[in-house]
């Protein structure tokens, strides 16, 4: 049987393939900063070197920011697409990283192997376990098992600016019996999973402008308005003592989960303890009265990731800033409208600013939540081919991140997402020394195997 | 008259002057960034030549911190002391100065000519009008009129962490009948003062710490503790709705103005609408029911300097950080201890703390708030000699700011300070283009010829 053959390629390769996905963490791909816009640049030449070494009919697609990477090779069968984003997060704080983040290495732990660098787990590592399933199924076979897309991005951590574009003038060439998206996690180490809830994300940047110039803080204080006291009042007033979010109109088309799903997720026995324990926290300080689980996966959430204003160095300064500023983000669920949403955060904002002061916003992204239909029986094809290859059989899940890509797809294209990945709660993706285990790259690579053998 | 001749060298000699002030203001002295140390020694050395070029027996005395420049030289009549500082501010934002802060020029501006540089106002160009009237006295007349010890601290900027320690140990040779101090400002353009109310400062930085490390929000989002909520609803709720501080015990040892102070501050006319006016305000931020003038000058604050958390690069990065920390100053009136209120509010926050939340306090300063006594005649003989220079009387006034050093002399040496500045308050001291404007400069020289001979 010729998986078996494709498996062993894939063990005896390992060594090769590992190699293959350094090569590629050594490209400093950060797609939202500008300086780094010709490492992107790099990062898309070499996966179309790759997948033409496939024998894949790839090229790199200019857009108004980093290219796309779209590739084709015809076959027999179901018409697969496979996506996957080359493009990582930024690295500060550079000082918490143990290595440097763009000279990845593998490093012996007491979990085991990982693979340690930017990018390892989000979305590099992922994204080859596919193209390396291929590469094995080529030696073994002299083909691949059917036709397949490959669409890889370069602007997933910023935001995706040319996605819609670029996919509404591509149409027909993505167009897909299915698409396959290797961006998401393993239930837990044992629980392989295909997601199909996705939270969708808005994201907000304010700056509040009160004095037009830095003060002197024992000259105005006192007198003088403070933008970093009227931010963090606005801040602070975003939930209210029950963890509920107060932006108006913020719950509508919040559905609650079925109670079929709910009994689905108490049997995963999730262990928030464990979960939370890992980064030092003890206990649940989301809404009041809802499960962690509810929480991470079924609820919406409005988070502050960055804050800034006035003098931030070593030592002192009495100066009382002339600006503040803030990254927010909102994660949807449901029937969340973003767009809506945006209006009722910016406008209750603007309601609560105090004289002589102005607020200016940035706009980084909105996409709906997701939930995705596994009717199609390829669904259960492939969560019998995971189960195979994991300890547990494979769950669906859902998932806090936001994956807008999934939404386009059905959107855009018609096709079904069906979204498998192999990272792990402990990877560290958008934090310092990010890592990819061994056995997620080495099992995501046979689980793809696998799936390509269940769905041809 | 030998006043008027002394006068007039001070008009002859200003160009000269003015490149003085230029070579002293191109040296980098910013106390509080351990980069500049040895730029902190070099104005040291700059000043102990200046006044030793004056004839006056002058040395750098090392500390655990930035030197202290002392000199003294015999003369009859009163002993008076004279201090400034020669430590600056930290530059940044620099891309928001119009030149190198270290590369000083005078200015033709529509005000008139301005020097403007980094400590042009705060405190170096302060500091040498004393040191030029006393160069032209001694040009005149062969001497200087009395004893002058003169002292210079260069950690003013960075919490004076030597100051208490050295005046201890230097208590003999720094006694004086007077201690003039060069630190303060004009009450306007038109009227000078002497400075006889300071407010009193604690400083305090404190930062949150929730997870152990950066986590994804998509992830974590919901579920754990974001320390930037925890920290904005902390700052938010240091001040009631009417303006109020609320950290407990806060306005303990609060004195309400005299009727006769009030009647005079009113008298001062002061246009609090062109006082903001001037930093893109219209109205007062601060306790509901106060005039402009207590605000400034007689009631405490809190003030947030700093804040920063998460990530606050270009872009988006929706990390939800483990740590966020501000940076919070309270400026104090009559007697209220800093040390009582510093234990108050960091009880306040600690109790305020979430579950699975940590606090770290750091301490940058604590001094009390000043009242001079003026009953000493050389205050009614300076009064009338700035008048004297001035287009209209000087008057006695409170300041917001915050100047230890004054309170140093009345506790280790005995001595009465006398205040007396010529800055604006337009001179954007601790913020990016600082200046000084020449005829503060001009006229600041004059005056202290003036209060020399009044005083001698």
């Amino acid at each position: 049987m010729s998986l078996d053959a494709v498996l062993a390629r894939i063990d005896s390769d390992l060594p090769a393939a590992t190699e293959r996905l350094l090569e590629l963490l050594r490209i400093p791909s950060i797609s939202t900063d500008p300086a780094f816009k010709a490492d992107c640049d790099t990062a898309a030449d070499w996966l179309v070197k790759d997948l033409q070494s496939l024998g894949v009919e790839a090229a790199k697609h200019p857009t108004p920011g980093h290219p796309m990477v779209m590739g084709h090779i015809a076959g027999d069968g179901p018409h697969l697409l496979f996506y996957g984003h080359y493009d990582v997060q930024p690295v500060d704080p550079l000082k918490l990283w143990d290595r440097d983040p763009f000279d990845p290495q593998v490093e012996d732990t007491p979990k085991g192997p990982v693979i340690r660098g930017r990018g390892a787990a989000d979305d590099k590592g992922q994204l080859m376990t596919f193209v390396e399933a291929c590469r094995a199924w080529k030696a073994v076979n002299g083909a691949l098992p059917c036709a397949i897309t490959f669409f890889f991005e370069g602007e997933e951590e910023s935001g995706s600016p040319s996605l819609i574009p670029f996919m509404e003038e591509h149409k027909d060439a993505l167009k897909a019996d299915l698409a396959l998206i290797c961006d998401t996690g393993l239930f837990d180490s044992r629980v392989p999973a295909i997601t199909t809830m996705l939270r969708g994300l808005l994201g907000e940047e304010l700056t509040i402008t009160g004095p037009s110039k830095d003060l002197h803080s024992g000259m105005y204080g006192g007198a003088a308005r403070n933008p970093i006291r009227v931010l963090s009042k606005i801040i602070a007033s975003l939930h209210d003592d029950t963890g509920r979010i107060t932006v108006p109109g913020f719950y509508d088309g919040v559905p609650e989960i079925s109670d079929e799903l709910r009994a689905q997720w108490d049997g995963l026995n999730f262990d928030h303890g464990a979960f939370l324990g890992d980064v030092g926290l003890s206990q649940l300080a989301g809404e009041e009265g809802r499960s962690a689980l509810e929480m991470l996966w079924s609820r919406p959430t409005c988070e502050v990731n960055g804050i800034s204003g006035g003098y931030e160095g070593d030592g002192f300064k009495t100066v009382l800033p002339s600006k503040a500023s803030a990254k927010i983000s909102f994660r949807l669920v449901g029937d969340q409208d973003p767009f809506a949403i945006r209006e009722s955060f910016r406008k209750m904002v603007t309601d609560m600013l105090p004289p002589d002061c102005s607020v200016e916003f940035h706009d980084h992204g909105a996409s709906k939540a997701g939930q995705f239909d596994t009717s199609d029986p390829a669904f259960e094809a492939a969560r019998q081919a995971l189960s195979d290859e994991w300890p547990d059989p494979a769950a669906y899940i859902g998932c806090g991140g936001s994956i807008p890509i999934a939404g386009h797809f059905v959107n855009i294209t018609g096709t079904t997402p069906m979204l498998i990945g192999f990272g792990k709660d402990d990877d560290q993706i958008h934090s310092p020394n990010e890592k990819y285990d061994m056995e997620s790259f080495h099992k995501g690579i046979r689980s793809w195997a696998r799936v390509l053998d269940a769905l041809t």
